[in-house]
């Protein structure tokens, strides 16, 4: 067994943003070492990291010099230059998740066709080098309106996602491969966070459920455990388990699904890491899900992951019509409601939509909990300072 | 209202240790700037800090000139110098707690003066200001065997203390100002949190209570909420709250006391920071003691200090046997114990019963809790490498 604490050992992590700063208060925790890359200067990770280095993560030779450093790699973020990950994996740099897995994942178009080589249910769809071939298929009605598009790669928080409904909106779609999706009405859009570790241990955390504004189509509340059916629930933890299972996944994995109108369970789509959808986790469960990815990737025995009480949370963006350095105004509100901790990633500039923190309530009651999550979405603002 | 969050707010902290340590957890949520001061260069708190300076805490320039530094001051160690706090005090740097506080509680005998002025029950002793006049009133049996011998500066951890059974027992005390204290047969040592913000806003956690080795005279487990009765347990909170409001204290006071066979609650010493008796809070409150520190010392609202569920404390202590780089045995068969949590500080060196981290055990179910951390216990050691 390596001895990780307090030690000589080194833990490697590609990206610096909020994800990486929360798993490092569990680094911290245990005292492990770790080194941190990332672009910017600014990083949220910057502080709290052993080490810390600016570069590309997208550059052969960056990635392979820092990778070099680490005993165990691991990362924060899907944009990465693989080619190196390999590299490091052949000169014994242990890298979890695997160079592989991450390969079939970065891309949308090859994950949904292993998704279908393992039998595991998605929607239909169909692939496209490029956008010129997609629309010669929607003129020919080989392709029927509407569906989904997505881009092959690069896409993220909800970009290089679009519904086609006409062919009108065919125009504005980058140039890039693709793949054109079936559109199914669902109930509900729910997440299942997978950890395994390299000696098998698998654990799922409990469903959550994306709740939706009424009228906006966008993400109001992320809720734990999901409102619905437990054996819908038990469902989507197996289908999750078998996703990790066909990926030989090492980590983390969080599968987003949809639950169709006649309560099938589909996969969305899969990150191999930390995710937005297991924030509630910090103050809900057993083991929170960034000290998961470190046991998980560390080959530690795996956590308990119940919750001890009701979870939700909120997404922090910045307010659409402000620019420039972020205040908060009324955390302090916020903060004087029942089971509320904000959560500030450390970016100095909002913009609009730019994801600035979350907001976690808990409560034993999961009614009482989603009215205070509601006094939090209508109190708290992220605005730019006059 | 001032702008902490990602703002140019700095907070200072004099002392790096492992209180420090897992104050930053907090800073980092919140992405408050600090700035930490420690005599050690390997101090657990020089990461995580926007600032670390190397510097003796006892040293009136270094204090002053650091603390000159930042906007807000406070400290997770009492043997600091209080001449450098008043000076920072009267420039205008806000310290909580203040210097007034502190003074009253590093000196015992002033402390157990404190309690006597403001009608707060603590064990009948008597003050000396330097062991030979103790020695002189035991003499002529001014002062009965047995007693309990304080040190008034200087003790911490059980140093400083000791029960005197026989005049021979005087022999081995160092000569300084000391008080004797009646040994107070009692049933539970017990100990409370109490948080206030400037705005004098109050808020008790629940009773823990200290269970100690049947023979060894030593805590093992800090068990909350404590196995007490609910009107004991009141009254121990109502009297917790009645010392932070005597001392008009600003921020985290740890108060210890006894109960009495006769279940009289007597203040046994408090401390004005976070303390060892609330570490179980990390997992098992909804806000944890050092979140609500800085929401005192900042006057933001503070936490909610139920449980969320029980929870159940061992430290962990160098073997007695053992001395040189740290090497945590058996910590991966404890982290496949259900709901356990360990917390390394990250010191490289053990030394016999130096405390190098903790454990923290949350059930829902206390006494299973009960039963965990007691094969936690019988399962780790800390020992140095071959």
């Amino acid at each position: 067994m390596v001895n990780y604490f307090s030690s000589d050992f080194k833990l490697g992590i590609l990206g610096g943003g909020q994800l990486g700063k929360m798993m490092l208060y569990e680094t911290r925790k245990y005292d492990i070492q770790t080194l941190v890359l990332d672009p910017s200067s600014e990083a949220p990770s910057r502080i709290s990291c052993d080490y810390f280095e600016q570069g590309d993560l997208m550059e052969y030779e960056t990635v392979l010099q820092f990778g070099r450093k680490a005993d165990v790699l691991t990362f924060e973020i899907e944009s990465i230059n693989i080619e190196a990950l390999k590299q490091l994996e052949s000169e014994g740099v242990k890298t979890y998740p695997s160079a592989a897995t991450l390969e079939k994942i970065q891309n949308k178009a090859v994950q949904k066709e292993f998704y279908e080589q393992h039998n595991l249910p998605t929607a239909a769809f169909k692939r496209f080098p490029n956008l010129e071939l997609l629309k010669s298929d929607v003129n020919e009605q080989k392709v029927s309106l509407p569906f989904v598009w997505k881009s092959a790669t690069g896409g993220y928080d909800g970009k290089g996602v679009s519904v086609i409904r006409t062919e009108a909106d065919l125009a504005n779609l980058p140039d890039a491969e693709c793949i054109a999706e079936n559109l199914v009405p669902f109930k509900n859009e729910l997440a299942v966070i997978v950890a395994r570790n390299p000696s098998g241990e698998v654990r799922t955390y409990p469903v959550v459920e994306m709740e939706f504004h009424p009228t906006a189509n966008q993400v109001e509340y992320v809720i734990c455990p999901a409102r619905i059916d437990n054996n819908v629930a038990e469902k989507a933890r197996k289908l999750a388990e078998n996703v990790s299972e066909a990926f030989e996944h090492v980590g983390l994995l969080a599968v987003e699904m949809f639950q169709t109108e006649d309560d099938k369970i589909l996969i969305n789509e899969v990150a191999p890491r930390p995710h937005n959808s297991g924030h509630y986790s910090i103050e809900a469960s057993y083991t929170n899900q960034f000290e998961q990815q470190i046991r998980a990737i560390l080959d530690l025995p795996l956590g308990k992951t119940d919750s001890k009480v009701g979870g939700i949370m909120v997404n922090l963006v910045g307010d659409e019509n402000h620019e420039g350095e972020v205040l908060y105004k009324n955390i302090e509100r916020i903060m004087g409601m029942e089971g509320v901790t904000p959560h500030i990633y450390g970016k100095k500039i909002t913009r609009p939509f730019r994801k600035m923190g979350h907001v976690t309530i808990v409560n034993k009651d999961l009614g009482e909990a989603r009215k205070i999550a509601e006094e939090v979405k209508n109190s708290i603002q992220v605005i730019s300072k006059k």
